[in-house]
This record gives C-alpha cells, sequence and structure tokens, in this order.
C-alpha cells in the first residue's frame, strides 16, 4: 500500500486506530471454542463490527505461532479475508523479526509476499544488513523498534551511545538506510514526551504507537508532541478492544470502544486543519 | 536438556558442532523436489548422515516460515524427528524472537512446549521483561544476540555505551536477569579476538558461533580464545555442510563435510585436559 493511500484512509475514517489482533484462546468468549477455527471466528467477528473504525489491524503474530499449523492457518485466513474483504485497510504483522540478509529476505517474503501484510514490525539490533532486504520491497514498510512500551526499554534503548540514547541513534543511523522511506518506527505512548525529540530526527516518518488505554498512554499527548501535517500516527489498541466484552456481545462491545477512540481521533485530527 | 547433559554429549563425540538446517528448496537436489515434504525429506537425510559428528541442530525458523503453512509442517516434523530418533541432541530454534512479556510467553510456549525445542535465540532490544519469560522454562536454553557475525553488527552493537560497547552492556545487563544462569550467547566468529574481552565478562557461559567456514571465522582461534574447562562452545556451519554437493550424493557429502569439522574439533577439545 501506498502511504498517500493511508492517509487518504485516515482522513476519509477520521480514524488513525490500529487495532491489535493479540486473539488469545483464554480470553474469547466461550462459545467460539466450538467453531473449527475459534481464532478466526473471533478475528472475523471483530473485523466485521470495527473496520468502519480503524485504518489499520496488526496481529501480533506470537499468538498465532503459539498453537502451531493451527495458528499458522488462523492467520492465514484472517489475512486472506482482509486482503478480500478490506483491502484498503493497512496491515502489520507485528513480528518484530531481524536476522543477516539472506534470511531477512526469507521473512520478508513469507509476510510481505505469502501472506501479503502491508508491513512488519523489525528489531534494529543486528543493523543495516538485516533491515535493507525488508525496504526493498516496493510499497511494503518496514517499522523499526525504536522506544518500545515496556520497562525492559530502560535496560539498553535510553542508554548513551554518541551522546544521545541508544533509541536517536536508531532513528538516525536507519535513515541512510538505502529505501529509508519506507520506514516507520514504533514510539511507546508510555513516554509522549520523548515525542518531541524524536519528531526533530524523523519530522515525517509514520509512528506506530502502542501501550494508549490499557498500558497508560493519552492519546492527547501523544498527538500533541507527535502528529505531523500528514498525521504521522497510527495509534494501537488491542486488549481495550478484543475484550471489552467477554459475553455473546463481545462484537458490539468492540465497536463501541473502536468507536469511542475514533471519536477522540477525530478530534485530535481537527486541529491540523487550523 | 540439561547443560550437564550437552557437555556430556560434547566429550563423547569428541565435537561441539552445531548443524544449521537453513533448507533452501533451490539449493537442495533437484530429485527430492518429488518428495510430498521436501524439506523434511531433505533434513531427515541430513540428520541420518551427520547426527554421529554434531552434537545440536538448529533450523533457521526464517526458511520454514518463508513457505507457510507447508513450511511450518516440515518444521514440526524434522522437531518430532529429532526429539524421537535423537532425543541426546541439542535443538536450537533459530528465531531471533523478542518481544513484550505476555508476547514473549507466547514466543516461549511455541518453541519450547509446542515444537519442544531445547533453546531459541533472542533479540535483545527490549531489555529485561522481554528476556525473562523465555528464561523461566527449567531445562530451556534462551541465546541472547550479543555480537553477530554481519556487517551491520557495527550500526549498533558495537557502538560505546558507558565506555563499552553495546554489546558488552548486553552481557552485563543480562546477567542479573532471573534464571540468568540458562542463557547463552550468539557471537560471530568474525569476530574471534573479541572472544577475549567477552570470557572476562562471562566466562563460563555457553557460545553459540556462527560464521565459522562460509563466513570466514577460523575454528582454531575462536576455540584460542572462547573455549572454556567446559567446552563453552557450540559452533555452527550451515551452508557448508548441507550443500557440500547438490547432486545424489548430498548426505554423504555432508557427513563428510561435518566429519571434517569434528576432526579439527576433537583437536581443540584435547587442548582442554592439558
Amino acid at each position: 500500500m501506498k502511504i498517500e493511500h493511508l492517509i487518504s484512509q485516515i482522513h476519509q475514517k477520521k480514524s488513525f486506530l490500529c487495532v491489535g489482533l493479540d486473539t488469545d484462546l483464554e480470553k474469547i468468549p466461550q462459545h467460539l471454542l466450538e467453531d473449527e477455527d475459534p481464532i478466526f471466528a473471533f478475528n472475523k467477528a471483530i473485523i466485521d463490527a470495527t473496520h468502519s473504525f480503524c485504518v489499520a489491524y496488526k496481529p501480533n503474530i506470537a499468538f498465532y505461532e503459539a498453537y502451531g499449523l493451527k495458528g499458522w492457518k488462523s492467520l492465514e485466513r484472517t489475512m486472506a479475508y482482509l486482503n478480500d474483504k478490506h483491502p484498503e485497510i493497512f496491515t502489520i504483522a507485528d513480528a518484530k523479526r531481524g536476522d543477516i540478509g539472506n534470511t531477512s529476505t526469507r521473512y520478508a517474503k513469507a509476510f510481505f509476499e505469502t501472506l501479503n501484510f502491508d508491513s512488519i514490525t523489525i528489531a534494529p539490533y543486528m543493523g543495516k544488513d538485516s533491515v535493507e532486504p525488508f525496504l526493498a520491497f516496493e510499497d511494503k514498510h518496514t517499522i523499526l523498534l525504536a522506544l518500545t512500551s515496556n520497562q525492559g526499554a530502560f535496560d539498553f534503548q535510553t542508554k548513551k551511545v554518541n551522546g544521545g540514547e541508544l533509541y536517536k541513534e536508531v532513528l538516525k543511523v536507519s535513515k541512510s538506510y538505502t529505501n529509508a522511506e519506507r520506514l516507520m518506527y514504533v514510539v511507546g505512548a508510555t513516554k509522549a514526551t520523548y515525542l518531541k525529540d524524536i519528531r526533530e530526527i524523523i519530522p515525517d516518518s509514520f509512528l506506530l504507537v502502542p501501550g494508549v488505554g490499557a498500558q497508560g498512554g493519552s492519546l492527547q499527548e501523544v498527538c500533541a508532541y507527535g502528529m505531523t501535517k500528514n498525521v504521522g500516527l497510527l495509534v494501537n489498541s488491542s486488549r481495550g478492544i478484543l475484550y471489552a466484552s467477554t459475553g455473546d456481545d463481545f462484537a458490539e462491545a468492540a465497536a463501541n470502544e473502536a468507536q469511542k477512540i475514533q471519536i477522540e481521533m477525530e478530534v485530535e485530527l481537527g486541529k491540523i486543519h487550523k
């Protein structure tokens, strides 16, 4: 998907919400477990209920791999459904991969071609030749981990390198990679004030922001520091939407939750044009 | 697998060779493509031919994921075969995963329980709470990327943090993680002289060393700087063994190549007792 298409979708739907498909058999409504593919049945219901309020879906690959072959099949079916019914929606493989060149190419093919995702999250530790194989794919996007929202982010990401924090070094160095215009970055919302510094290094790049809602981040703060004239933000919510209700009304509850966020986002988008 | 068991296997076989199962349909002998599962057929032949000369197998997960459902099935069959026929051999999921806590737990279950691997490679960028969920599994081992053998290693891993390189900070910080005794580390052989410094920080930990052979590292140098009284080394070779021949004699050629390395390793092991 071209980035212009994503931006146009955001303005059309007045939303930059990404719904994280962290589908957990222990949390989905019990009656779905009778289905021959409960993970897909749940995802389909969630997608049908929420697609008007969001512009992206982000399956967390670990949740599918944990179930082995069955989980991989549910992921394939979910992606086939999204690509068929909602090709206008941006898809993110939350995979956090990263390996040496020919191995990264394999992962890129798996997610960009076999599963036809629009983008994938990547860990930066192995550097340039682990990231560039993903960047080689036209109209696909590589979302590099910069500053994550977990406690462990302080172990290495915020340590000083060349006078600035490691995550800033990641932002700076990655700008020189071939096809760097296809890069986006993960920046956790629990550290919204960091976004000001980040925007000085990457003024235009799209940021994928987890950690709003359940993890304690504020949408308004994220927008105040991180929004650009082309929006430049995808804000993710997973558990807050998926498990808004665990009863028969789970899809309706998910839709309500997504709409609530969409309405807040509409207010923030209104500020761009002022 | 307990570490003592791995060490005893090394002494028994006089080898600390790990064979990387980077199985590539474009490189395996053409006649195997007629098999209903060519990846498994190739792996089985390689395992049957090389198991006397090695103590570990390391499927590179990307090579399986690239083929979607089929690839995942080949991986499951390969692991079932290894666990059934050669439970004494140490298995490594070369997955380079790493995510926030509950997601890491999912990956740990996928590889340690569903697939029954003995160990997995993990990227350190997200810190403590992304690594500890893997360390929670008894008799399983977490192999943290420290210094990789690719060019991109110089982007971040060798940058100065707290007066030392980032990879040293990874070694130091990770030593404080809960169950740190279950950690091993990836250290590329193309930088064997770095091993001296590394051994000052982690004198006893096992190192998984890629980059010997095809990638240019020297086994003798790796042993000179990295070997401990309990060996402390697993040296990997993938392409050099798997694709020693692309003809009908591929398995025999792989065995010869593996044996050649085993013989060199026997010499190095002999030096421990001096």
